[in-house]
């Protein structure tokens, strides 16, 4: 039987969840893959974790260059996070003919393209399903389950601490300060919140998802981006009542000759598929010109179900050394200039405090080519609910001036509606 | 570019949407894939689909010898179904050394073993995705995206034709024999009405997706199975009641030393995400070890959605020759004689028409240790419902035989419950 050694970099939530399936799996890996899988080395200065862990001492490794010099490691896994230490490792991993499998989407979101032409240039192998969305292996299937389609357009929850806040929030679980509090003490959110509320984190895992579903790099730096500090209890209370609830969404659309690749909250549709993708789970609804609709969901992070992607990879690999990147057969398709869409098209749902007449208000909507889905006046509160059908954002937004200059109303919300 | 020659064996449904898909990506194929993938033989007796699709007359071989001769054929695509010539001509290719990609579940249900023993011994390849869940990835989810997992557990609605009629029957969009006429024209039922409604398309794809995530060969005669011709209106209208609906489910679970694989209808809460799985939808839900529970859904059949499944097949299995066989690395673990269930648990749904007193019913379930977990009197229909949890097969059938033999009641439905 084939020995596949790997070297854990980081024994972190994923590098620890990682180290456990690898060494509770060995035996079922030797009957189901034909392989034994050993962690050969280990890179963690935190002795705790080492110990916690019960690694064997000679396995652990002081520095990076005995990591890549070990003739017994094939496999380099990189969780360290971050891009200076990370990418340096991975740089060095790859160098030395080593097969890379990183769960880092913040240095593949940032340098893939220098990544790739190292792993190319040494013929090593580079895999990413752990950054996008845990467990759930989305990669694999844009890579090798979807690909005779051209996918036309993806919508995803790909960040789980949001999903978590967005679904208590609107069960009425607390205030968004409250769950905020509890979602750091069962530890699901990062240190700097922002990364999360504000959608940074989605914008990377969507940098990637879009790459790789539209064959073109997507730079982290085109796509739009809004988070979901705005959003209030009476978004949630007006969203329930029309028959929404509210996401955080990472959209990707193919045009003609551009995309279309943005992270903001929107108002799904009770019957939508997303829409009962509660808690951390994460979700991609992706269509394809042949295959149609596809919906994926599962654990978006997470010690195993990241380990369970991480491994995964690892066994791939194992399999096909030959395949030296996931990501880009056709690296030099990457590099056209990508036209993204920042006038994108769109449902909105508004909600107004009516300071003129209803009628004055609507008839804005119809002046500026807006065709109303919906609305709902609720006069006691003096209070508008629109929802339009898909218009421009420039146009919405002249609406919106509109309407405040003339002072018939004052705009309290403006969601997106997929 | 290297160029991919591919032979269709069949230009049915499947075939021509296979036609279709290879055709129509031509450009995108060498765009993303770097390969120029070209049908380069047909084999079809119908000259009405063959011109249909416009195959060029030199490319349609008159018998299986020419295909599997033919220098040009890298990868032969059986969509003939059956197992009579289907068995023959996938010998023949692979016995030349082509990769073959099917879409036949009935061949694989019955003859994977003598399939992959001859793939491997002309190191050929063998590709099932299409033969399960249509265009969705399951196939490839389970051997390259979920393989670090032991599976532990999956339940699935695999047959779209009577995911159809439930779904239309639970809306009350006309009686049973309305709806598989309705079924018929928009032609998504077999002609041979039993094989969807009776459960045995479900038990052939249960059959190889069992062996997959189990990774034992499940044959197909130890699969319980059970059709839904036996649902009644008042059963959908009690299951409604309770907040359940009912799915025709494909269930596995893995035991200490054996399985538990069956085909039945069941009540799924409303609130399962297989509960919005609805019309002619696929869908698995399935639970890793490390990952946690994963759904999969999307189109379980059509021509294009089977086109996508096929072509993905095609394109992976032309980037990766040496990956000889997707359904086993280890074809030995596969003989072994793997135990299966036939006492299996399970919580049921019960409907009673009361002839003695309700509590007498009730206490004949707690003599027998079975606990409820709800039940609805209804005193002026003389109906009772009970929901049980789990206990086994053999116990809630001993129980239905006490309380009809001291008939205290009438059992007028007995169905599973996930």
């Amino acid at each position: 039987m084939r020995k596949v050694g790997v070297a854990l970099l980081g024994l972190g939530v994923v590098g620890g969840g990682t180290y456990k399936t690898i060494t509770e799996h060995r035996e079922f890996y030797q009957k189901t893959q034909n392989l034994d899988l050993v962690v050969e080395s280990v890179l963690e200065c935190d002795e705790e974790k080492i110990k916690a862990l019960g690694v064997e001492e000679e396995k652990v490794a002081s520095n990076i260059a005995e990591v890549v010099m070990n003739p017994d490691v094939n496999i380099v896994v990189e969780c360290i996070g971050g891009t200076e230490a990370a990418r340096e490792y991975v740089l060095a991993a790859l160098r030395a003919g080593k097969t890379v499998v990183t769960s880092n989407k913040l240095l593949y979101a940032k340098h893939s393209e220098e990544l790739e032409r190292v792993a190319k240039r040494y013929n090593a192998g580079l895999h990413l399903e752990a950054s996008c969305m845990g467990g759930v292996p989305v990669v694999r299937t844009l890579m090798s389950g979807l690909q005779a389609n051209v996918i036309t357009s993806f919508v995803g929850i790909v960040n789980g601490t949001t999903n978590y806040i967005l679904s208590e929030l609107s069960e009425q679980r607390g205030t968004f300060e409250e769950i905020l509090e509890k979602v750091h003490k069962i530890g699901i959110a990062e240190a700097d919140e922002e990364y999360d509320l504000e959608g940074y984190d989605a914008v990377y895992k969507l940098s990637i998802l879009a790459s790789l579903s539209f064959q073109t790099k997507i730079p982290v730096e085109k796509i739009y981006r809004e988070g979901i500090t705005r959003i209030t209890e009476e978004d949630f209370r007006c969203a329930k009542d029309l028959g929404y609830c509210i996401k955080l969404l990472a959209i990707g659309k193919r045009r003609e000759d551009s995309v279309e690749v943005r992270v903001h909250p929107a108002l799904v549709p009770k019957e939508h598929p997303l829409a009962g993708v509660n808690g951390s789970y994460n979700a991609m609804f992706l269509t394809g010109d042949s295959v149609g609709d596809v919906l994926l969901s599962g654990r978006g992070a997470g010690a195993l179900p990241s380990g369970s992607a991480i491994v995964s990879d690892v066994l791939f690999a194992a399999n096909h050394y030959e395949d030296i990147s996931t990501a880009f057969k056709h690296p030099e398709i990457a590099n056209k200039n990508v036209k993204v869409i920042t006038d994108f098209s769109s449902k909105y749902f508004l909600r107004f405090q009516i300071e003129g007449t209803t009628s004055k208000v609507l008839s804005l909507f119809t002046q500026k080519g807006v065709a109303i889905q919906k609305f709902i006046h609720r006069e006691s509160e003096g209070e508008l609910l629109v929802i339009t059908h898909e218009t421009k954002e420039s146009v919405i937004k002249s609406v919106i001036a509109k309407i405040e200059e003339r002072q018939l109303a004052k705009t309290e919300s403006l969601l997106r509606v997929i």
